[in-house]
C-alpha cells in the first residue's frame, strides 16, 4: 500500500522541526546552567568551512519550506539568514513550522509527478516531485537537523538520541 | 497521489548507503594522500559519549536493515560490529545493500499498515508501519550517515553536500 504524499514530507518536516526547537530549548538551558555565552553555542561548527549551529537552523528551515512548497506548487516566503539569538532561532522555526501546516495537503497529494527543477552548483537538475522528495529534500532536511544536534553533541550539550528523534 | 511504499523506503536506504561508501572511498584516498592511518578516521568521533566512524556505518547499516526488514516482515541477519578497516567497513555496507535489495518490494508495499513494535531503553513503542518509516527508521538512518559525515569534516577529509547527497 502506498502512502500519502504529505504524510512522507510535510508531517516529516513538520516533526522535524518540532524536534529540532526542543534540542535548541536543551541547548539553550544548558548555555545557562554552564554560564556560557549562548554565542559560544549559536557559533560553533564542525569544520571551518561548514555552517554553524545558526547557519544549520536556517537550513533545515529552509530545506522544509523548500521541499513542502514546491512539492505544493506554492509560493514559498524568503526568509532572510539574520538570527544571532537562541530566541531568534525558536522564531524561525515556528515561522516555517506555521508556512508548512498552512500547505493544503491535497496540492502536497498533487505533487508526485510534479516536474521540480532544482539549480545546484550551476547545474540545472530534472525531478519528479517523488524523485525530488526521496532523493534530495529528505536527506537534505536530516543532513541540517542532524548535524545541528553533531554541533551541540561537539559542543558537551546532554542530548541524547531520542531527543532527535522526538517523543512518540 | 500517494508514492509507493518502497520508493519512500527501501529505495532511499540503497542510495543512502551506496552514498555513504562513496565518502568513505574519499575518506580512505584523504588518508592514504596525508599519510595518516586509517585508524586515525575510523575511531574518530564528535564527542566522547558518541560512537565513532565504523559504529555511525555499522548503525547505518542497522538502521536500513531493520527499516527495510520490518517494513516487509521479512528475517533480519545479524551483522556483528566487528569492522576496523575501510575495507571491512565497505564489505559491510555492500552485504546491507545485497540484503535490502533482495527484499521483495510487493512485501514492502504490504508494510503499510503492519502493526510494529520497537523496545528503545526499555520501553515499548507501537507503530503501523508507515509511521515506524517516517517518525523512526527514515530519521535514524539519516542521523547515522550524516554523522559518518559529519565525522569525517570534522577531522579534514574534503567533502562537500553533494557527497552526501550522491550523484542525480
Amino acid at each position: 500500500m502506498p502512502i500519502p504524499l504529505h504524510a512522507a514530507s510535510t508531517a516529516i518536516f513538520l516533526r522535524g522541526l518540532t524536534n529540532l526547537a526542543a534540542l535548541l530549548q536543551k541547548a539553550e538551558a544548558h548555555a545557562a546552567a554552564q554560564g556560557l555565552a549562548p554565542e559560544a553555542l549559536i557559533q560553533a561548527r564542525l569544520a571551518p568551512d561548514m555552517r554553524d549551529l545558526a547557519g544549520q537552523v536556517q537550513l533545515a528551515s529552509d530545506a522544509a519550506k523548500a521541499g513542502a512548497g514546491r512539492l505544493a506548487d506554492v509560493a514559498r516566503p524568503s526568509f532572510p539568514d539574520v538570527e544571532t539569538s537562541f530566541a531568534e532561532l525558536q522564531e524561525r522555526i515556528a515561522r516555517t513550522i506555521a508556512y508548512v501546516q498552512g500547505i493544503d495537503p491535497a496540492a502536497t497529494e498533487a505533487g508526485a509527478d510534479r516536474a521540480i527543477t532544482l539549480t545546484v552548483g550551476g547545474r540545472d537538475y530534472h525531478f519528479t516531485g517523488a524523485a525530488y522528495l526521496t532523493q534530495f529534500a529528505l536527506p537534505n532536511f536530516f543532513f541540517h537537523v542532524t548535524t545541528a544536534y553533531d554541533i551541540l553533541r561537539a559542543q558537551g550539550v546532554g542530548l541524547g538520541k531520542l531527543d532527535y528523534l522526538g517523543p512518540f
